[in-house]
């Protein structure tokens, strides 16, 4: 391990994984890892929970640091809201209160932090989430750059979906994939001037709370789904892999079946990026019980979300055991490496 | 209102309350301020609570930015930790779980981060906390100056402590006043290195879980104690302005009872600071029904907080009301601003 914080500690791939794993997970004693029946460091999922009264509350905090602050599809507001609201809905909890804590640099533009607040205040208004408290901290010019926002949300659930796909399992998404994560490279990237304006207008980022897809599915599905989670950071590959990688199981996916949409796609292909690690604000991956993957995509569909696909299957495999393998459109196989090195800083 | 961000919107003073009531408050319908039974942004206090199962489970969030990262007494990790186990405590609960959010520069030593960690963890294991997730995001180079820790500690609660101080209640504080504030404010104006070692080594910051000062005063004092308060930004007056502000009372101090250590009250006068607006990190402010006043006193002394007095009381006022003022040692009366501007940034 270097002795400098890198880029790739952030991305949420393998480096990530491996610092925090030493600096913080293996120092905690596994009493310490959750509280009473609840879950915590011990799954290491989107969120935890603790117990109360018979209920889960459920809480995920997460910094959001994105830059730019306003793009295509969204600002920082609207993704600080959607993403801790989508960590609390795929545990199998209902979102109800959020708490924020804005970080902010002196000189920034109060009609500029108004907005961006504003976009907050919007999703919690759209969702009847309560907003219960809060912090706020100025820091000198130049020692943070623009603003970054951390939320806490708080969810209740009468049980979790703690993530645990099983051999015969469908893999199923939402929606088309990496949509975010384009858009915040076109920028990132210095080519959202060089793109001509028809182009651009087709990349926007995906980033919305997913209350009205998880909530239905949660009612009526929630003992058949065995996994869920936004892919957010290291893309549908990163999910994957946490799923499956300290597992006997491989996840067999089938390229020509994962949606990614056509000027995603294109943009990856120009620079070179696997689309399959690009980062989504607004759908998830589901690892379902194979008994009822055909209805529960019919039923994604009836939500409103018309691009939900099945794109692979959880297979047992003594020999390949760990990895997601790709089934190209040309027929090959393909072993898919975990998520390693950083695309672009500040995607989330 | 000023068109850009200025430090002092962020030293807890009138400007920030201006701004984020603007901001952030005004424009939350009431039946989002709080969810069922709990408590939110209707109080505005140190943290929020929802109700379930006839518990109230009691969160709250803040960012930590102080600089220097390493100080005497302290350091950033052992300041994130107590920062929010302190404010759960201050509304009446014990503190069960925590989770954390870490936002670090590219560049970062990992040694140095490492020990705030450890620091961090140190107080989670002392006061048997759970630590139940987390998120890490690294900005690149020059975007944030070092780093910054978020907590969100979780306590359970059969009643909160909500800050309505009475006519006739005595102000106790638990120790001296200012410490934490005095050390960030050397380092902050250059003047740790002019400062004689014997003089340095009197100013520590008094940062510290305060679980083995509040939790027994919880359970014999609880329903006595009708405020509760960590004067962290904003210092004593600034705590004090915000219980008696918009209310027909006055808060009457004796500033002979004030405790205030002696190298830290010098510092303040050689600087033209009141100490009185000197953030501290590990005391409490209560105001306590005066029946109990001198036996709650006498037990927090028992509990080894040497220091604790009574150092004033609250009285109906018509002609002051809302305002906090001063018996001065000599015998006059002043009446103290509300905090205004900003003496150090980034103090907590």
């Amino acid at each position: 391990m270097s002795d400098f914080i890198k880029l790739s500690h952030g991305s949420g791939g393998v480096e990530m994984r491996e610092l925090l794993m030493k600096l913080i997970v293996n120092r905690v004693e596994d009493k310490l890892k959750r509280y009473g029946d609840g879950v915590g460091l011990d799954i290491l999922d989107d969120g935890a929970a603790i117990r109360v009264g018979g209920k889960y509350i459920v809480v995920s905090t997460d910094s959001y640091t994105v830059k730019p602050l306003f793009f295509p599809g969204g600002d920082l507001g609207v993704l600080a809201a959607a993403g801790s609201i989508n960590d609390v809905l795929m545990m199998g909890a209902v979102p109800v209160a959020m708490m924020d804590s804005i970080i902010v640099e002196e000189g920034f533009s109060i009609i500029d932090l108004e907005r961006i607040i504003e976009s907050f205040l919007r999703v919690l208004r759209e969702e009847n989430i309560a907003l219960i408290g809060g912090d706020f901290k100025v820091m000198p010019r130049g020692e943070i750059d623009g603003v970054v926002m951390n939320t806490t949300a708080i969810g209740l659930a009468d049980r979790l979906i703690i993530d645990k796909p099983a051999p015969g399992d469908k893999i199923i998404v939402s929606d088309y994939l990496g949509d975010h994560g384009a858009v915040i490279m076109m920028y990132r990237l210095g080519l959202a001037q060089k793109t001509d304006i028809l182009e651009k207008s087709l990349l926007r980022s995906d980033v919305k709370s997913l209350t009205k897809l998880m909530i239905p599915l949660i009612e009526r599905y929630g003992e058949y789904i065995h996994a869920a989670r936004d892919p957010t950071r290291g893309g549908l590959a990163g999910v994957l892999y946490e799923w499956i990688s300290e597992t006997r199981n491989i996840i067999l996916l089938r390229e020509e079946d994962i949606p990614i949409r056509e000027p995603v796609r294109r943009y990856s292909e120009m620079l070179g990026i696997d689309p399959l690690y690009l980062a989504s604000e607004g759908a998830a991956v589901f690892s379902v019980d194979p008994s009822i993957a055909d209805e529960f995509v019919s039923f994604i569909h009836s939500l409103g979300f018309r691009n939900a696909k099945i794109i692979g299957e959880v297979k047992e495999s003594s020999r390949l055991s760990g990895k997601v393998i790709l089934e190209t459109v040309a027929g090959g196989l393909r072993i898919l490496d975990p998520p390693r090195g950083e695309i672009v800083p500040r995607i989330c």
